[in-house]
């Protein structure tokens, strides 16, 4: 199968041999995967990954292992998207339902598991969710980078009379900026790519680029640039007792003055992958719209120039069509 | 009257004039006093402070302004402590019981106001507490302190079944100790001090030096070693979604590797100054014992002697006896 494979060579096309799904376990062909900032930093060397990296998808069930055959009528042909995360099963975490945090986990494109930028990849029945037939692919293929988004509710009270700035216009921050307009709060964000910043503005979003924003006491302030400068600009933003929300992984370490951090008595909230269904909900209910977020739809044929292309500053999300 | 000053040069002892209180203001005769780790980090250019440091005191109401001579006859003689943050009155911070968040604030001993390590302070009369007749003064000065400790009370649900981890045996690492021992949660100490690790087994509270210390999964940690070490250790040292607590204020930039707290969607709590009100109900109801804490009571005349001998890393509290 085609695949774009990533090592401490960085990214190149491979053809690769189809995975054979294990018990419990389903093979699920492609149709729409997405690129991610974190693929990004993946062929950078994060996380010293390798293998097939990508982790938003939409599929269709192509078959279960021998094992599982029995229930295969359910599954065949379905349409599904995947959570990324795949547990033990029974550690403390995973039964509290937390499997993206089992201390063995293994994370589809990022970590111990083959992901989605190829034609098939392999998920536990259980991380799976089916799409609704109303609900297109080239939406349905946003579910994971929504659901992180919604993390943040998982997470934290914003309240809809909380004043939140927003820090970066990439594809996260845009997504975020979404679901926090739906949320009614006070929403500014600081963005730095003209394209990005008049989708905003359209949305009806305000946002001003870094030198026009003067610190104004926010009670949140999500960071979603992935650059040191906006994690020191967050900490400005913020209100005495006001919260941080770190969307961002930065790869390698950066320097931190820690004593605003107590002397305002600033909370810091790591945030990273978020819940599936509500998710799922917003999307089929056209409460996320997402046609505009996408900047190119590539072949598979592509798949070396679509995520060349996804590195570029003015792209937005960049797809791959494999069906 | 007697005090130190803390300037770019370091600290000295000075004959300085003794302060009249403002209108709403008390002058206050300082009994006892005691000596931060705030302090030291002061004497070594922490906030560029100039003037006389010092923060823990318990002392009497001397004079009241002229313009409030009419209510003289209920303060004057009054054994008091005092909160050392002095807000503006009428910012939102104020308005909310937060002075210790307006950002117009000064700082007793810290910022923009002269501290206990003299003879004779001011605070507005707002800040003041009595001190109630069976508390002595060696122990009433712990009340600061104590209220920085339970601090963390005010900002995380700490459970009782919660598990703990306490790095840093200092001062405050200490005080910290016994307000969560008498939470009756799971409680584990790292230090590095023999006779302060020796106070906590002398209490019942288990502690051991990082070198035996191996990460198990802790729901809290409170970093209150000040050493960036500490910092690290205490990342690696919670569970996923786990809270660090900070309570040190470090002395400059530190090195940080931020994609931890993302992936393992951590928690960190900015945290300062706490509530004077429960700290002496705790003190008077000798629920946290101090005789133990105090290394050393110098005399007034010998007031830099007394500081540097804070400074070694064998002391605990170091206090000085005015009266």
């Amino acid at each position: 199968m085609k695949a774009l494979f990533c090592d401490a060579g960085g990214i190149r096309p491979l053809e690769a041999e189809t995975p054979a799904p294990r018990r419990g376990e389903a093979l699920i062909k492609v149709r729409v995967a997405g690129i991610c900032r974190t693929d990004l930093e993946l062929a950078k060397g994060y996380m010293n990954f390798v293998g097939i990296p990508g982790h938003e998808f939409v599929g269709e069930v192509a078959a279960l292992s021998a094992e599982d055959a029995g229930q295969a009528q359910g599954w065949i042909g379905r349409r599904v998207v995947g959570e990324i995360n795949c547990g033990c099963g029974h550690c403390e975490f995973c039964r509290a339902g937390l499997e993206r945090h089992c201390p063995e986990r293994t994370v589809l494109g990022i970590s111990g598991r083959d992901g989605a930028l190829a034609e098939f990849l392999t998920l536990p029945l259980g991380n799976l969710h089916f799409v609704p037939d109303n609900l297109p692919d080239q939406s349905a293929v946003f579910v994971e980078p929504l659901a992180a988004a919604l993390e943040i509710f998982e997470q934290v009270r914003i309240g809809p009379d909380s004043r939140v700035l927003v820090i970066g216009d990439g594809k996260l921050g845009l997504l975020i900026c979404r679901v926090l307009q739906i949320h009614g709060c006070d929403l500014l964000c600081i963005g730095k790519h003209d394209n990005k910043m008049a989708l905003l503005q359209n949305w009806g979003i305000k946002a001003v680029p870094p030198q026009d924003y003067w610190p104004d006491r926010r009670d949140y302030v999500i960071e979603a640039s992935g650059s040191p400068s906006g994690f020191g600009l967050a900490v400005q933003a913020l209100k005495p007792r006001g919260t941080l929300i770190l969307k961002s992984t930065y790869h390698g370490a950066m320097n931190l003055d820690t004593a605003p951090l107590v002397i305002q008595e600033i909370t810091i909230v790591g945030s990273r992958c978020g819940p599936f269904a509500p998710a799922l909900n917003l999307l089929t209910q056209k409460l996320i719209p997402t046609d505009d977020l996408i900047t190119a739809v590539y072949p598979a044929r592509d798949l070396l120039n679509a995520f060349e292309y996804a590195s570029r500053s003015e792209a937005i999300k960049v797809l791959i069509q494999f069906v």
